[in-house]
């Protein structure tokens, strides 16, 4: 039976995953990475919960935030 | 003097490279490339002159199309 935490194969809730880890890595609130990244809190929100299907120049804004590259922010767990 | 080979710092552009390059390595055209990833030949040009803000599904369908991970995807030559 389907749980909330059954693994997912969609790649938006599985990047909202990835982005969750990479803040609190940081210690940072949503608020703190929305001033980071010139971001609404609202919209960091929907990333988060994998409910946007955020575009490149958007990805590297959030990774020039993060002192991450591109390639380390859609570094999924989708295995 | 600028010329058509200065280095650019545009995600866009380099992301365009990259796919450039991918689909290269695998000596398929842009409509070869069209028909394994399901998009058009014309949006995937566009995304190779850096001329499209590409969306996360997009990028890991040509990820899927090109058997890289997303990850791979996002490698881009910015330095």
């Amino acid at each position: 039976m389907p749980t909330d935490s059954q693994p997912t194969s969609d790649p938006l809730v599985l990047f909202g995953q990835r982005l969750v880890q990479l803040r609190k890595e940081r210690g940072w609130s949503q608020e703190q990475l929305a001033l980071e990244c010139g971001m609404a809190r609202s919209y960091l929100g929907g990333v988060e919960r994998g409910k946007r299907n955020i575009a490149l120049l958007n990805i590297c804004k959030l990774a020039d935030a993060l002192s991450v590259s591109p390639a380390e922010m859609l570094k999924l767990n989708s295995d």
